[in-house]
């Protein structure tokens, strides 16, 4: 799993000339930070005097950004893998009218699941920046850029991910489907521009 | 090193209530993924039928990315460290005015280190915008979109490292090295918006 490779080899392979992993892993891996960094700064709230209204809210952020980090962590592998499977479609058999159909509806929903994974990422992203809002606002003032810097992250996840949405959206034969698909990378791209933008205000200085 | 830790062992330790560790390592990080994916799209041309012509430019570009990738992982640690080191600063004793102008100038010393550090960083992040430029414009296509999430990863790895830049400057006593920092912190957040927006001009879709 991609999760266990070193921060070196990670980067090393993604210089590689292999087409996977991609920008959809290393979107996966900037959500993981991201969440991560918003678990700090609610790690470094817990307990802590001066904060004990927050201590609960806390806790309960720093759990959920556990089960977050641990989904972008998966999800590095899974958009790895749902795009080897595009490519292994492209290598089925057409020689007969049958093989070429086959092929071309295994493509199709290859390429649908390819867009489908990288939206969860970004939808998942998407969701972070509430907490780093919550944790700047009311966590460990000490720590507040690393909120911030969560919020960085968050948006470069969010908007790397919808790249992938789109390339495979736009190889869709199904216009429905493929103008749903384009209806919430449009939205998504707003939200996140927007609150990373409301994020990083609260400690403009 | 920080570097040799899994991906999900690196994200576990920035979740920890450790303060080090934090968001200067995590911007580091992001300035390796960027460098990495530009890297990817060289790699993915050179070689590649159609692209004669860039080859030697992408050979180029692929190995000044390799020394890039490089600077940014060792900068995970020398950020953390650079931090921990204005940490045991002020663990340093006060009984005797000796001692206190003594640690003073050590908390000082230690900040403006703290505050060098993640500048190289922002610095060095903000040199990939135009890479990524070239490798969109000149490289594989079907790869153009690894170019944009370097773009999206640069920015959020300068604009993060410069929260640290921000936060240890803020701190010094003396005007003229504050002066000068926040002067480059403004010059350097300008262009990291301006630069990411241009990349992602090129493959709007």
């Amino acid at each position: 799993m991609l999760k266990e490779l070193t921060i070196d080899q990670f980067t090393e392979t993604l210089a590689s000339d292999s087409p996977v992993p991609g920008g959809g892993s290393a979107a996966a891996m900037a959500g993981a930070t991201a969440a991560s960094l918003v678990a700090m700064v609610a790690s470094l709230t817990v307990e802590k005097t001066g904060y004990e209204e927050s201590w609960d809210e806390m806790s309960g952020i720093r759990e959920e950004m556990e089960a977050v980090r641990v989904f972008f962590l998966d999800s590095m592998d899974r958009d790895a893998d749902s795009y080897a499977e595009v490519i292994d479609c492209f290598k089925l058999p057409k020689n007969t009218d049958e093989e070429k159909a086959c092929r071309v509806k295994a493509i199709q929903d290859a390429l649908y699941e390819a867009a489908i994974v990288p939206l969860s990422i970004a939808e998942k992203g998407a969701d972070i920046f509430d907490y780093a809002r919550i944790v700047i606002e009311k966590g460990n003032k000490n720590a507040s850029s690393d909120g911030a810097v969560a919020a960085l992250m968050a948006r470069a996840s969010v908007k790397g991910a919808l790249y992938n949405v789109k390339i495979n959206a736009a190889s869709l034969k199904d216009p429905d489907r493929k103008a749903e698909l384009l209806q919430k990378v449009e939205d998504l791209e707003r939200k996140a521009d927007d609150a990373e933008g409301e994020v990083l205000k609260l400690l403009e200085f």
